[in-house]
């Protein structure tokens, strides 16, 4: 892979536009039944005939094997080795809030839980409360200050939260509280290395009184914490690619790590549509425009194979409204398989397509796995997609005399 | 390729069970007259029925176009870089024997040989005595020691040998003394460093004992040392994958390297009926099993493609024993290609198949060189089947948040 810093040299800017399409958690496995996977199954005329005039293949975003989790799936598709680059989940979060997280901040991912008398973890959702009751609890944390480092809670939906430690001489490098599992106590936080002492001293002192504070709100009587992170430094991709890029995303997090690569983060909606409108309305301002649709992932997770298929062919209806605006290049993708029989992210490759005046499609004419596999791209690491991209859009300069 | 240190980070010890099936020299070349590989000329209703629910794929033991050793071939097998792991042949033999190789002892290969009266070599096999005989020799060497340095003599078949170096301060960074071509002297051994001149003087005068402990054996007159080594030290693939591993090989070379990477060996016989029956009585003691076949790569090595073929279709013949147990994960390849028109090892790339419930088969229902090219694994490097055994078995945890 050609680094990112031989990309800076051969980018350049042009008027060229680029889409990129992530279908979230889009492969799958066939159904036991017909041998056909999700979007196999899925009647989807308009990114078939797509597929025909591109060139296709089957991405791995970390490494065949290995099952990506959202961020190292979205880093990939943008360019950026996940194995290089580690993005904690707590600043994920955060990120995605409209919240301006500082150098120096450290954020953790949270929960408000249920402990028994003795402690014991019994529900680590505290029976999932409302994204309101929520809201309420995080504000009992108001003003909390802990040996001069500042604690702001924060409310993420039902019974999530994240936790922002603000102050001098912080360090992320902390074990979690959250065992991840029922029956047992939460963890102490320990620090990983010397320097993360006073931070691993303050993170337990701040959960001692998060058990007070909380000592009459039973069933939420507990904080569980995990993936302490601080704000990671990434080139950009103006920097890399000198892309004017732009996200339409709804979900915080892929909001949260479109910023970090220092994307324009768009107000959106929901729904395809929205983000298509989001798109056209936007569609002068940028060159690049990462497109992000979640229902897939949550099919997939939820075991609901017929869902999967049907928000499929939710986007494959939706996408005349994005061909109709006749960008450069259009990649569509997804950031990791969920496959519904899993209920779960895998490490399946992805289906990948890139269609451009400049693609030498191949004989790929349906947008499949099993049809991918003979695609043009053949298997390729999903992180020479951008690179595809950028090509593919006449922004890449020669590579040497 | 991700670190082993990643991979012992997301791996988990569970109750699935992994075969993976070593067919030494599987990969050939197709017979002038039919246009079909030894392997393609087989016939293989098992390994073709294996393959249809599948996926299979064409691997690189080292990279295109290198033709592997044994060693380099098993070890990205297992998973390790086999540019970044490197085995010397007489380590290799040592750990096949029951021989306690220590940490720095230093081990060559050898061989029994014919020079005539200028010392120029005749025969580099001595006419390839019999093992027996090769037993009786290695005796005369009992008890030998230079300069502080006991040197152990151990037969191997036929005219080989191993010679080990015990004692303090020896290095193994030696030239070879054999030439591997008759009509010449033997070379003396050098020192490719500094700290390795002493155990090359050592070596060197361990040689010209040989020759006036042999004076009165002719045709067996001198000996020849090659591959000088010391014990590697590897990471294991319990420490890795947190595997409990066992070995089902009869031949010694193939069985040190599983010690090496830390796998049990278990006691069987050279049919394939046998090795399948060791598995199925350890069955329940082990998670990860690796099962070695010798015959295809022998009768390569023989350039008799006929007898490659056959040994291809005693193979598939004893496979339902196998499959029978019904493994989580079977993996059938081999460590590199020895097609019977080379009449040697070669840089061509292996069919690869791997079975499990979650492995998403493509439209290969052949198991063949020609079919796997259009597999859904496409073209991999060997090191990454590990992870795709791991991944099938669901040993892996997801990498990043």
């Amino acid at each position: 892979m050609i680094s990112l810093d031989k990309i800076r040299e051969i980018s350049r800017a042009s008027a060229t536009k680029i889409v990129l399409l992530v279908i979230d958690g889009l492969g799958g496995l066939p159904n036991p039944e017909t041998g056909k996977t999700e979007l196999e199954t899925a009647d989807t005329p308009n990114l078939d005939a797509l597929a025909a005039k591109s060139i296709c293949g089957l991405a791995d975003p970390v490494s065949p094997g290995i099952t990506p989790g959202s961020a190292p799936g979205h880093l990939a598709l943008f360019g950026y080795s996940p194995t290089s680059f580690n993005i904690g989940r707590g600043v994920l979060e955060v990120l995605g809030m409209d919240f301006n997280l500082k150098s120096g901040d450290i954020a953790a991912r949270g929960n408000f839980c249920t402990v028994d008398k003795s402690g014991l973890i019994i529900d680590r959702r505290a029976g999932r409360i409302s994204t309101e009751q929520n809201l309420n609890l995080c504000r009992l944390f108001d003003g909390l200050n802990i040996s001069g480092v500042k604690i702001i809670v924060l409310p993420v939906k039902e019974h999530r939260l994240v936790a922002i430690f603000r102050g001098e001489g912080l360090d992320a490098e902390l074990s979690d509280s959250d065992p991840q599992q029922v029956g047992i106590l939460p963890k102490a936080i320990t620090a990983k290395n010397t320097i993360a002492r006073r931070t691993a001293d303050i993170a337990n002192q701040f959960i001692a009184r998060a058990e007070e504070i909380l000592a009459e709100n039973y069933p939420v009587n507990m904080v569980l914490l995990r993936g302490f992170s601080s704000r990671p430094k990434l080139p950009t991709m103006r920097e890399i690619y000198k892309l004017k890029a732009a996200a339409i995303a709804d979900y915080p997090m892929y909001r949260g790590l479109a910023k970090v690569v220092g994307m324009d983060v768009l107000e959106t909606e929901t729904t395809l549509e929205d983000k298509f409108q989001t798109l056209k309305q936007n569609y002068t301002g940028y060159d690049f425009f990462f497109i992000h649709t979640k229902g897939t992932d949550a099919a997939g997770e939820d075991g609901d194979f017929d869902t999967k298929v049907k928000v499929i062919e939710e986007f494959d209806k939706a996408l005349p409204s994005m061909t109709a605006l006749l960008p450069d290049v259009i990649v569509v993708t997804g950031d990791h398989s969920t496959p519904a029989l899993l209920k779960a992210h895998s490490w399946h490759p992805l289906p990948v397509l890139i269609h451009s005046k400049w693609c030498r499609p191949d004989r790929v004419n349906e947008f499949s796995e099993s049809k991918c596999i003979s695609g043009g791209l053949g298997r390729l690491p999903s992180t020479e997609i951008m690179l595809l991209a950028m090509a593919n859009a006449l922004k890449l300069d020669k590579f040497g005399a």
